[in-house]
């Protein structure tokens, strides 16, 4: 690619010389001729002589004093990010079933499907146009698995699920198995149900070794572009919006539901039925207890609360030996006005 | 079904069509015309205007003032798990032994076991009568699986491991991997041996990509009747009693006691050699120091105490600004009557 | 091996019969007649009567009063772990490669590797000599797997990863999958490149169902004589140094630092951009802020501090009844002073 069609894709304004061929991405220090790479905050370009790549992604105020070509946008990580898309391309595997793997017989396969070794594909099970399963990869029956998805190798997809397009799911990911739902009984623990289903919508992406369980009734749904990373627990029923984010191990009990957009950081824990409002962003080992509704805004601690008051009670902690000493001088002083 | 032979099923008292036909369990929104569905609790039935459900499983002071044919129970929700088993049985796989499968020559097979595709089955391994292996299913040598378990996909049994009847095993859950048993020497660590076992016990349950590591000398063993969520971790020697349930997350270090009938919430970590007493509960994310004995009564907190005690030290902590304010107007009445 | 043998292996000295033939390691309650045993700590041997081990592993301030054969070394437990490395060596598994195996044609493998059923090996990738693939690993393209390895059932290692020698990597982990890197775009999130590498040293163990993502743009690395616990998420672009141990469920989030010989608690979590100084110890459950900088010594808490302040810290929050109680009492003689 040439800097002059880099800079027409991401809209941003090139400086320097535009016949540059650019083959790879490659971060600021590891850079070389030939490698783009962006800046992520407007800094002066002075600390930059050492970088070697030939193009450099920069903000729009961005004073260039060097002889770096660079492309001026809006947001670089951003154009980084789309350029990379089409540099570095998701490795792409031909139209194969593999002769090793099962396919069940009345199961609808799009004619240019992958499906590698050791994959199992089980009865009425649908896999769209361009979708890949890499092996031992493992769908059970009445699944549906949309277009251009990506399964890792031994990712398993209970009975009933339903994936929308260019869905990706990695390795050891488990989607449908069953809630962790008990009765207790006279003897012990009778198995609540778990016959509901999961959903996940378009876009989405899931963590290598993230659990999504199936719906006990109803079903687990997970929205248009969310994106889950390694570890995740999503338990029967949730209902997860779109375009939300979930660091890893984060782990999230029944039927809880989190709105659209929201940002969740890692470890964090979910009481069941808690309910989080769209665009809230919950910090990392943040726990939120059973049936809470946690709105907009910026959240930390257990149990949650606004950041602002989580800071402000930890000062007051943290405060705490100096106002021990206070109380101690103030009881001392007192002492001496009473024996007066 | 027949609602008469649901009420007699589950010692309920009919009231209403005793001849209509059941064939589904379903919840009380998303519930058609010939389910069964439970009320969660005592409410009038005046919400029920829009249940759709042709029965309905109630406590026994439930006042019935809609049409519905109901059953009253003791335990609706019980009552309810209980249908839902015969309703919805667990998917069975008839007797066979895809051609694909590694079994052994030594291995013992009963007659009637499903082994599905890509399986392995150790030497000197034994499985019992109606018993699943589900694709890539992994047993090592001299395993011991009793009657009618169920190893869903991608699950790995390792050498030795001794699993009782009716366990269920979710995708992959890895049980007799190696503990985390490590000695300082000069030049790093060298590992403790890691060569007892695993034992689980009848109707136990693992979570989906669970861990259970085998007992480093002794071994770890999971008791009759114990649920375990997903992602859950069970060190070596760990000692989990009958009918403990604990939810996804969780930690349990090498040498911890859990005795019969607990309850472990999400994320809690327990040190190594803490010992928790039959019928205790501990809330999710607590943390219980190594070595600690945790009573019967319910726990909270890092590092864990009774929750009583937790709520007040928490109302005390969140009073500290008012406790601030009241010292520092102490501290001026004082200094203005010193000045007197 | 005789006695006398086992004091020359571990440099000790022997105290009692040199010719006692010793078979296997043993806990001192489930030890038999043949076996050899270790104590913890030194003392006295009053409570050893139970004890059946034949010979015992003990420090050199050990006075022994029992009939036992003695072995007296610097460290009985590491002692003991060496001996149990001779007397219950890891399985080894002759040079096989099993039919069902699905080799790429220009991957080289040593001629005694042992690959076993339904495992794959990518285009371009190397197994070093005496490496064992256990049932249903996979290996990507352009991996590098060094000597004696032991991949375990259902391993997966992704594209370019590069594994030193003596590596155990445990079931279900997960090597090389994509990081957790978007970018918010107009309409929802665009997925930074992942196309970095994971780089493992000799002599590192990992556990079952734990994840190391590959670098998004350059690599991850973890370093000789790490050992990692089942269930940790180890992030792209994080650099473990040497001889660290993280236990289970610990999170390490994006290029973080842990330098050589930490000690790391389980369910610990890393903010991004964290770094570790040597030799730090962290407790569980501990929450280290992104860009901190810890250094050596013990740490605790969320946010993480210093033990001792974490101590006193918790010592002043339990001491709060107390300290209002104080308050309350202050005002009450200051409201009758005034008074007066």
């Amino acid at each position: 690619m040439k800097t002059k069609e880099i800079a027409k894709l991401v809209k941003g304004d090139l400086n320097g010389d535009a016949e540059l061929e650019i083959s790879r991405v490659a971060s600021l220090k590891e850079s070389k001729e030939g490698d783009i790479s962006f800046l992520e905050s407007s800094k002066s370009d002075e600390d930059l002589a050492a970088v070697r790549a030939s193009c450099l992604l920069v903000f729009e105020d961005f004073v260039n004093t060097s002889k770096s070509t660079i492309i001026s946008v809006k947001n670089p990580k951003l154009a980084f990010a789309r350029i990379a898309a089409i540099l570095h391309p998701r490795k792409t595997r031909g139209s194969e079933v593999h002769s090793s793997a099962v396919i069940a017989h009345n199961s609808t396969l799009a004619s240019d499907v992958f499906i590698g070794a050791f994959c199992c594909v089980g009865e009425n099970t649908s896999i769209g146009s361009g979708s890949q399963l890499r092996a031992g990869a493992q769908l059970g029956d009445d699944v549906a698995i949309g277009e251009n998805c990506i399964l890792h190798p031994n990712v398993f997809v209970e009975d009933g699920s339903v994936i929308g397009n260019n869905v990706v799911l990695h390795s050891g990911a488990v989607i449908g198995s069953d809630g962790f739902g008990f009765v207790r009984g006279e003897n012990g623990y009778v198995k609540f149900p778990q016959i509901g289903r999961v959903v996940i919508e378009d876009n989405v992406e899931i963590g290598a070794n993230s659990c999504v369980d199936r719906g006990s009734l109803g079903e687990t749904r997970i929205g248009e572009g969310t994106k889950i990373d390694n570890l995740v627990q999503v338990a029967h029923n949730v209902q997860i919006g779109k375009r939300v984010v979930i660091a890893s191990q984060t782990g999230i009990s029944g039927s809880v539901v989190i709105e659209d957009d929201c940002i969740i950081g890692g470890q964090v824990g979910f009481g069941d039925h808690s309910t989080v409002k769209s665009g809230a962003i919950i910090g990392s080992k943040a726990g939120i207890l059973p049936g809470k509704i946690v709105r907009e805004g910026v959240w930390w601690g257990v149990p949650v609360q606004p950041l602002d008051e989580y800071k402000r009670q930890n000062a007051h902690v943290k405060a705490l030996p100096r106002l021990r000493k206070q109380v101690k001088d103030i009881a001392k002083i007192l002492s001496e006005l009473k024996e007066k």
